[in-house]
């Protein structure tokens, strides 16, 4: 069994990046991180993507609106960011606080500037296999990570537990992409599938984004999968210091003895999302450039 | 084995929205429909098209471009189009002469004007399965000619063979949808598939979409199968008239008599995607009343 390790690889991509940025005269790529409130995991997050975007000698512009926005002052906001030439990408930090309509506010970052990929144009363009558009974080993220682990999805059976916008949907569209590397045949299964146990073992490839720990067991495989686990759940855990422990929604010591290839969590997939969305914001300061 | 009648669940749907029209005081909805060129089917279809629009009561304003007509000429009358106050929705009948980008044509119609559903924002629509948009015609009707049949696809398999931007994906993402009727679980399938005979016999809905005629054969299906029948091939035949006989992607002497639903070709889906279009040009009427 190999592991796919994911700090590995995305450290891969931030050297690349950096190399990448060194090279422009002038100004630099720069992104704007935006976070309503202080829950505690977008503080964390967007504290990692602010560090890594000075690593990589991206610019971050950091704002930061009191909970108490509105989301009419959230859109004006917004608006500025889109209308200001030295911003190349903007990211507004999901989860919004209650009472905020994420889809509109994600719809309302311009879409030359959406390097989150939550834009429904970006969406359609997936669909539509048009380069031109950002794809999501964790979807190009996976993608990336098998490519660079040599998994070519031609001709296998690619199953995807999970239909949410941000992960099942658009990773299943990239996997049947025409493109090199993709041309996977796509099960997408979900809550309401009945026998999922069957459809699993069919796979070559496994997606697991589904929410639920360790959901999948190795009753659930077949030997040689190729298993990419996007699920990090707290489960209670005495022994550790935190009280919890953090687990995919693959049941890794079992799985991981019928599997080929494997991330663990943490370490897989998580590390991957914000060196995709530096890529992406890059190449909207280069697309913008080309303007 | 129940036939499912396309052209009876259409005239239903042309009966409605007669009704529905006929409640409107005042200006009615209105399709542009725009033809390049003089393609015999093209001619055909923008005729029917016409033609149903009159039994419903929408205005039809027929545009005929000569084959002569630039992208750009094309994109300044798919522009006025958008503007007019008076035109609804509007259709650009696909396929356009060589040298169009067709994609790029079908994104120049307005999204609140995009009656046939090629707007990439509207194709990201579906995957966000946010009604306020279009859903492209073909399967749209497919997912209304199985409501009507009593079809509900929550717990079922449903095996989508082909992956085209105009049925297979699109949809894949309507089987999907957490509203009620749709809940399927999903395989998209394609000419890279390897065994697509192993994955077509777990469907319990058969969408066959992939342009080979009388591609699928008996052993290929299971028992009680439902059948949706996407393809229009023409097959060379001495002993009709024509020459040629239409056949879909399917088998249909064969697998009719495994399956417990199907549709015929002609007369399943084709009669739907002018009914859709329809009630698509009614709803982007009432959509903008309410803008």
């Amino acid at each position: 069994m190999d592991l796919i390790d994911g700090n590995k690889i995305a450290s891969d991509i931030v050297a690349e990046l950096r190399a990448e940025v060194a090279q422009i005269n002038g100004r630099k790529p720069c992104i704007a991180l935006v976070r309503v409130g202080e829950d505690p995991a977008s503080v964390s997050y967007v504290r990692k993507k602010e560090k890594t975007a000075a690593e990589i000698g991206v610019t971050s512009r950091i704002l930061l609106p009191p909970v108490t926005i509105t989301q009419d002052e959230l859109f004006a906001l917004i608006d500025g960011l889109n209308a200001d030439p030295s911003v190349d990408g903007i990211l507004v930090q999901s989860p919004l606080p209650r009472g905020f309509d994420e889809v509109a506010v994600f719809r309302r970052v311009s879409p030359e500037k959406d390097v989150d990929g939550f834009n429904t144009l970006n969406l359609g363009k997936v669909a539509q296999e048009d380069e031109s558009g950002f794809v999501s974080c964790t979807p190009a993220g996976i993608m990336e990570l098998l490519a660079r682990s040599g998994v070519d999805l031609k001709g296998r059976h690619v199953v995807v537990l999970g239909r949410s916008l941000i992960v099942g949907k658009p990773v299943a569209l990239l996997a049947l992409q025409k493109k090199s590397g993709a041309n996977g045949t796509v099960t997408i299964c979900h809550s309401g599938t009945s026998n999922v146990s069957a459809l699993t073992r069919q796979a070559d490839v496994l997606i697991a984004a589904i929410g639920r720990p360790e959901f999948v067991t190795a009753d659930m495989v077949k030997p040689g999968v190729v298993v990419i686990d996007v699920g990090i759940n707290r489960v209670a855990d005495p022994t550790k210091k935190a009280g919890y422990r953090l687990t995919g929604d693959v049941h890794f010591p079992t799985v991981s003895a019928l599997a080929s290839k494997i991330t663990p969590v943490p370490g897989g997939v998580g590390p991957m999302t914000v060196a995709m969305l530096m890529k992406n914001t890059v190449k909207a300061f280069r697309l913008r450039q080309v303007r």
